[in-house]
């Protein structure tokens, strides 16, 4: 177990992307919800460094994570052909919540940054329920 | 049943959309994918028109159309504030697949055009199963 | 201009969308990011109300509306075939920002809430600039 | 020259993907549209490898690149969390069109197969023009 939240936690998980055409608008830059769209991608990536896979998680599980509020700030644009890392960091891990800090950088900029709260819900009912304790357990070490 | 199939079959189902910001790229153009877009868009409300709602029937039924194969073609771009009409007309209806031919319009200019079949779904296997006999027979004057 | 303002202030001025297969994810609800773009839609559809057209503001001004930051809360999942009627109210305006507050609502529900701050950028440079002044003046009653 | 032509026609060039969130849909499947995405991005790494990037392509020079046609066959659908190879092999160059064979691998089977035709537009007035010839030049090769 400790080694898989050393995984999970480990700043080295980010995602990486070229930005591509469509991920831009015809202002020559990214799209802003596109970023929350990174942001996902890196909390995924993040997950899945620590083994929990989210297609396995619906799939077999039937429960799914869901956004719950976001606290977002665009700093500077970024610009077709650039390449973007997205960090994904767990502040606060609750029975009922995952709060990550995220970052949308070119090189050492920080362009996008964010305070996203994650729930799970059912998939069938949509209804909210706990965040599975494995999941949490493997956060927990960042929990004070 | 008769009123039905008019309704769906009737010319004048279209989905309409003004261009945003999200559906253009760097190019300063409608990003080409989001034309197949707007054409699910517009089948959607032929099918609505039709009485027949993509929600239940997934929800209900597990039943879901997917798109089967597309042939498109670009012929003018699309700007961010132009008004796009986009039109949907059953071309065959068979058991297995629905064919479509479908426009999207400035005014009386053709901008793209494709032929789109469609196929069932199990929503759970996602396995090829027929085309629903209620939805099928909604298109059947069409068939020849 | 004073009709003009008043076009951009009535409630009355929504964006109304099916949620469409585009919009979903594989959780079954509305992908959280869809939110985002939904709430540009309502601000576009204000501000052509108040007669300010982003298409020519892009094209002949060189003039781009970008989101600054953004405070989201998703209360409750929007489902395949729900209609959706998204909101925009301009709380402030000052010469470098326009903040609204914005809602999607399925009938009375408020499914998504945020306070969106908007800046004025140049579409050649991607510079931060001021909010032009004819933009500006339409909303000048709400100042307050 | 011999080398650039080379490096953009070698059979490694593949764009990899996992499946996000963010690209299914509520059938639990990758939305359609999101295949001709994964398709750009695949061209795009096969012009990059080329050494031809298309950010300074449409800043410097004014060129975009357009989707012409496409003709697309669905053969079997791509899940949450599936990795996702995307290739792209031209086929035919001219100087007024591109041609891309490409598909997308999950392992060793083809979920989807598409042609996909390209042309040059200026990106000021969205104007048809030809193939820049050093982009051109280096698919000489292909063309036969």
């Amino acid at each position: 177990m400790k080694r898989d939240a050393d995984a999970a936690a480990r700043p080295g998980v980010t995602w990486t992307t070229r930005v591509y055409y469509q991920h831009t608008d015809a202002g020559g830059m990214v799209f802003h919800a596109n970023y929350l769209s990174f942001m996902e991608n890196a909390r995924t990536e993040m997950l899945q460094a620590a083994k929990i896979d989210l297609g396995k998680l619906l799939r077999q599980d039937g429960v799914c994570f869901v956004v719950h509020s976001a606290n977002i700030r665009f700093r500077k644009p970024a610009l077709l052909s650039d390449m973007l890392n997205t960090t994904a960091r767990v502040v606060k891990a609750s029975g009922a919540r995952l709060v990550f800090h995220q970052q949308v950088r070119r090189d050492d900029e920080v362009l996008v940054e964010a305070d996203i709260t994650i729930a799970c819900v059912d998939a069938a009912s949509h209804k909210l329920m706990p965040v599975p304790a494995a999941i949490r357990e493997k956060f927990h070490a960042k929990e004070h």
